[in-house]
């Protein structure tokens, strides 16, 4: 491709845990196990499929282990949970899905109340309890997140200088029991980056941690999610979440009415277009993601899904030379 | 800033023009009025207000010289209509409105005929006797098109040589009358385009013609139209056109289901964010896209009039800090 493009991607898809979570309460645990299981048949690898969270404060997500139990699995797939304590955790290993053992931490001290109801101090501690009930289970730290990375509805900017310090945080507590995160997952929550902050931030933590895989997780509450998967991009980025359709959004960002995630099929649309491999069937995509419009009812921001592949336009000009 | 994107760009609204003409009829001359003069107040300097075109082909600006009769002038804005051939020059030139004579081609043969009604040399041949009009009134040429730059509903792909053709077809024409472009607009008329599509069109075009300015106009159906006007920022593109709320499409594209142009609040709030000035106020910007969006009463796709700028977010984060 005479570019410096990496090769390949891989993209976990975040539509069915963080999309439904992010809609009204009431949608059957029926209707989301079937977006999971048309997303699985895209090429996708890995699907978070729910949240293991208290249901008083999320009940959209009250049907977690249900969804767990239904869903019909397909090999090479692996289905995900999401949990932010060690009760979710545990119910999150009551189930079949397959575990990811992350640790997290806000830089946003404020939006880390909110979302977690924990201090930055107490968040780490959680963090430390998370690791020892991960070893006890014969499991390692796979990720480490950083919420709310590239701003915040609550504090605004966010210092460069705090992400470091929260990554530094999360790679020393898993120092602390002897394992190294491989890769560190920097969350644009509120959708408040831009290309330019992507380079500074991932310069940032490449500086101190020049081994540490760096992921993207995108929203495109302002119309930049893509320019800034862009900007990942060509930094070699390879590890991005989004949510097909663009389902998505976080019910304590403070702000309901932005747009969700970038776009699933948006970002296979972009790599395959730049001959960046993501295994992706482009085609399934948008049927996954018209799928997921007609569970929510309204319509959602993904723009491929409504535009269309070009596949159709390049194979009617091979038709029209005929 | 520390990088070496451009200070400042000029960005066109294209929203009254290319917005109303991709709605169904029916739109009542005053709210069009209405929203130039919402325009009008944001700090944009230059509006597309109307199209000068057969009615029979696009009733939607049947009503063109009473838009243009109607708008209350603001000083510092220039007001614009678009035309397509002689027909439409004079329809313009008796109205009140600033004109900005063009020349244009389409890299696509079939959009051409399609749009345009021309061959590729048909189209040449209408741009010669256009010149000889805009040079009996004392006018010259300001800007050379390029439709489906990047791509075509009917075609498929574009290949760069294609592009760099029309443009050389359009500079000859000009040359001929003693004319010289100051400016090739390369538009992505079906969303076809990608940041590396961008970068190598960009580069070809300057490889021939160093002393041209380049500009973009950008269309969103894919998702990616923000990542392309960075690609095109990154590169010193000073000319931008988009639309209030992303409002647009092209009637004769062949894909209605489409996106259309990119939001100019996007873009601003992009230009906001990354340091180059736009001259532009974005929360006027947010409020004339909500009224756009009141006018043709259905969602708009732009995304920062829903998410919002994040002003208030930094404000929020000022006063909690007190």
């Amino acid at each position: 491709m005479g570019n410096d493009l990496p090769s390949r991607i891989r993209i976990i898809e975040e539509g069915p845990r963080e999309g439904f979570q992010s809609e009204p309460p009431g949608i059957p645990t029926a209707a989301k196990v079937r977006l999971i299981e048309a997303l699985a048949t895209t090429g996708l690898t890995e699907i978070a499929c729910c949240s293991f969270v208290d249901p008083r404060r999320l009940p959209q997500m009250a049907d977690a282990e249900a969804i767990a139990a239904a869903v019909r699995r397909r090999p090479g797939v692996a289905y995900r949970g999401l949990w932010l304590n060690g009760a979710g955790f545990d119910r999150a290993r009551s189930t079949t899905l397959d575990l990811r053992p992350i640790v997290f931490a806000s830089a946003s001290a404020t939006f880390g109340e909110r979302n977690n109801g924990r201090s930055p101090t107490g968040m780490i501690e959680e963090q430390r309890r998370l690791i020892a009930r991960y070893q006890a289970a014969g499991l390692k730290v796979e990720a480490a997140y950083v919420f709310t990375a590239f701003g915040c509805n609550y504090e605004g900017d966010i210092a460069v200088a705090a992400v470091v310090e929260r990554v530094a945080a999360l790679v020393d507590v898993c120092a602390e029991a002897g394992e190294r995160p491989p890769l560190a997952v920097l969350c644009d929550t509120v959708g408040a980056a831009n290309p330019l902050l992507v380079e500074r931030l991932i310069g940032a933590v490449r500086e101190r941690w020049p081994d540490l895989a760096i992921g993207l997780h995108l929203h495109d509450t302002r119309g930049l999610g893509l320019a800034n998967a862009m900007a990942g991009l060509r930094l070699g980025v390879t590890h991005f979440e989004s949510s097909c359709a663009g389902l998505g959004g976080c019910p304590f960002a403070g702000n309901r009415a932005a747009a969700g995630n970038i776009a699933t099929e948006d970002l296979a649309f972009l790599c395959a277009e730049i001959g960046v491999a993501t295994g992706l069937d482009l085609e399934a995509l948008i049927a996954a993601a018209t799928l997921a419009e007609e569970i929510v009812g309204h319509p959602l921001p993904g723009r491929t899904m409504k535009g269309g592949s070009l596949a159709r336009f390049r194979s009617q000009a091979t038709i029209n030379l005929d």
